[in-house]
């Protein structure tokens, strides 16, 4: 299983990367990585590779290599065997990546046994099965390169603008919405529950930093199968002192602009790999058109949904809005009773409250929930009580109202959601890398 | 309680910024904050407000601001009550953050009750109970910035060296390490575990992208309640394709440097505040010290520990070995019963694993463990089976080494103990916001 050429390797690991080749044009480089495909024509054969930075067609003569080689490189390299090969890096315009290595070297270092995922039709629960070697396929690779980069891009854009980072529980006892279902775990003879929310405890930090965000894994147990919904996903929640709604508003648009241009602008090669159209996402620039839920109300029924003022927007009254524009939509001002109880009650018509939705254009659906906050400790203290919600499991959370309370907004925005729109996938299940449904907890 | 007052101030919300001040000097301006202080000097009146990002001493003379602005600022501001407050900005070279403020006007946002922390020492378990309002002390603002800072100063790193970000699941059927126990919960009738690494995910992510990394909490339901231990702790975790145990000690070197420095550049303020002697973090630089875990031991019985060969080392060893030197230090190669199943076998003392922790000085303990991985099929499944480990659950592991295996080694880094040792806190329940601990999980 060329055991002894994997330790043989750690002797000579300064390979170079694929990424880097053009710096090295007709120089011998070595380059280490699995095998994608072998071609053979006559005496000439074409092995390309991948070595995680990028794919290198390795080009080997018969005369040129020898019969070793030869038979090694057209017969022994089975797909994703790993292999070192060394060469002569030649620019090339037709090949992947700008450069060809015309071979001298080949050693195996482990023979891959037969990869079960081929080049052919996979029914997704195959695929699912295999996520830890399905995300080594070019679609795969591309809509995690992005999901990578708009992850970086959310700590920059709140690092640049002042935002403090403030990391709060996954374990917790208080929750934060009445809705969904919650995971438990016992914790040393106490229940503890994963939080679906970092925001109860992100508005703690206003008061120290004035502007902060909360960004890590979240959960929900709910008993759902939709292509829209993850047990386990990320999600970033910034929460600001002294901005009101509107100010919640523009900022939600500044940022998610700012992560649509940096995919555009550094994730041009996945997004040409996933075949997206670039146009839409180019698009979209700053203000987002924005409309109350009553006046929602009033479109869905012009186009003849049958919806009551009071409920909450279903998935196919978003899809209606959403394709009313090209540009992501604000949906603000919800009736109190479909929204969370720390919402801020709208002095202008105290039957809503002060909230806003973004819809993603193209059915990507909703992609933030944001809303100001209910500083009045009496007010937010009916609210609870209103929804039965354990008192004593939020006495720290109204003591923010008690100390020196602030107007304050915040929003939520969901990695997976975005992640799915900008790349154009369909399903959630592939914009992140080992997803989690309610039947999938492995690999 | 002002409700009138802060729904008002949705109509002035543009408030100045105490860190942009200097910009703004002889100009009138409004800040929104929180009372700290107020002293009365006959006259005069000196208000101390934080903003969130700074402090601002607000100068009211009474016969300036006539009776009732005088009144309310001397007698009507308790602890933590909001404010905004409206003056004319002066630089002050012995203000807090360089400018002080002539006062115009003065309004009561939110009136505060009895603040419970005053200026006085408090149990902890008291400050523990009021963490969500501990965090507006100056101690803790400077800590958590400072953690704010190292969490970006991470993704930076490994953005800035090519890695990928790939993120793991907390939930999980499978488990990292025998040691340690795990938080489980119903997964619609399954039993899930809180995954303590990310690892072995991480190491599917390296076929694809070569260089990896996944950072998130992870969880420990030890039943431990030293200064050194949480149950909910932030780790990130690399991973490198064709990286050997060298490679992977010489980018912990690299990046432990990077932090420190990063700190030391951003966050000056901060290390002031808390009385940090910067000079001993100034001194870190690669290479740091190595030493085999064999020589450890030698040096450990030299200064009189009890220590056999092939034991972990435990807390009081490492501050012996950490105490040898004023920078980390690296101890390689442990035996193998004393560490994971994953770890690769010397080839050059097959008893040991080529593996590596590291010790951050000034006793703060292990910062870092990290090894190569073993890539061997046929070992790696011993090492499960010795261990009693249930083999169906690393299936897809063992994956790994079937399609193309590969040199490759990575670690992880406990961001709060690398925030404690940079803050110079004792205790890692101040370097996280809301800390969990054995038998603390709230707020």
């Amino acid at each position: 299983m060329g055991n002894e050429l994997l330790e043989g390797m750690n002797k000579r690991m300064n390979n170079t990367e694929v990424k880097d080749l053009s710096r090295h044009a007709g120089e011998e480089v070595t380059v280490s990585g699995w095998v994608e495909t072998v071609r053979v024509h006559g005496k000439v054969a074409f092995v390309v590779v991948r070595d995680g930075t990028g794919l290198l067609q390795c080009v080997l003569v018969r005369k040129a290599v020898g019969e070793e080689i030869w038979e090694l490189g057209t017969t022994g390299l089975t797909q994703e065997s790993t292999v070192a090969v060394t060469g002569v890096v030649k620019p090339d315009e037709r090949a992947p990546g700008g450069n060809e290595l015309g071979v001298t070297g080949l050693t195996l270092l482990s023979a891959a046994e037969e990869y079960p995922i081929q080049p052919k039709e996979h029914g997704v629960e195959f695929l699912m099965d295999h996520r830890h070697l399905w995300l080594r396929s070019s679609m795969q690779r591309a809509t995690l390169r992005v999901r990578s980069e708009i992850m970086q891009a959310v700590t920059d854009f709140f690092y640049n603008d002042g935002f403090t980072r403030v990391d709060t529980p996954i374990l917790t006892g208080s929750i934060g919405e009445s809705a969904g279902e919650l995971f438990s775990t016992d914790y040393f003879g106490e229940t503890a529950y994963l939080a679906q929310t970092g925001q109860l405890y992100v508005e703690a930090g206003c008061p120290a930093f004035r502007k902060v965000y909360c960004f890590g894994p979240t959960f929900r147990a709910e008993k759902s199968k939709t292509r829209r919904h993850l047990t386990e996903f990320w999600m970033v929640e910034p929460e600001v002192a002294f901005a009101d709604s509107d100010d919640n508003m523009r900022l939600q648009e500044r940022f998610v602009t700012y992560l649509v241009e940096r995919a555009l602008e550094r994730c041009g090669e996945e997004l040409k790999v996933l075949e997206r159209d670039t146009g839409l996402l180019e698009g979209i620039a700053t203000p987002f058109p924005r409309m109350s839920y009553t006046e929602a109300v009033e479109v869905l029924t012009a186009e003849g949904q049958e919806i009551e003022w009071g409920r909450d927007l279903g998935a196919t009254d978003e899809t209606i809005l959403a394709g009313l524009h090209e540009r992501p939509v604000l949906i603000y001002n919800y009736p109190k009773e479909a929204k969370a109880f720390y919402m801020k009650e709208n002095p202008d018509d105290p039957r809503t409250v002060l909230c806003n939705d973004m819809l993603a254009p193209e059915g990507y659906g909703e992609i933030i929930g944001g809303s100001q906050r209910e500083d009045d400790l009496t007010r937010l203290l009916e609210r609870i009580r209103e929804e039965n919600l354990p008192e004593e499991a939020y006495a720290w959370y109204l003591d923010l109202r008690r100390y020196g309370s602030f107007v304050h907004s915040g929003f939520g925005l969901g990695i997976e959601r975005m992640v799915a729109w900008i790349t154009g996938r369909p399903h959630l299940r592939e914009v992140i890398p080992f997803p989690r449904l309610m039947n999938r907890l492995s690999p």
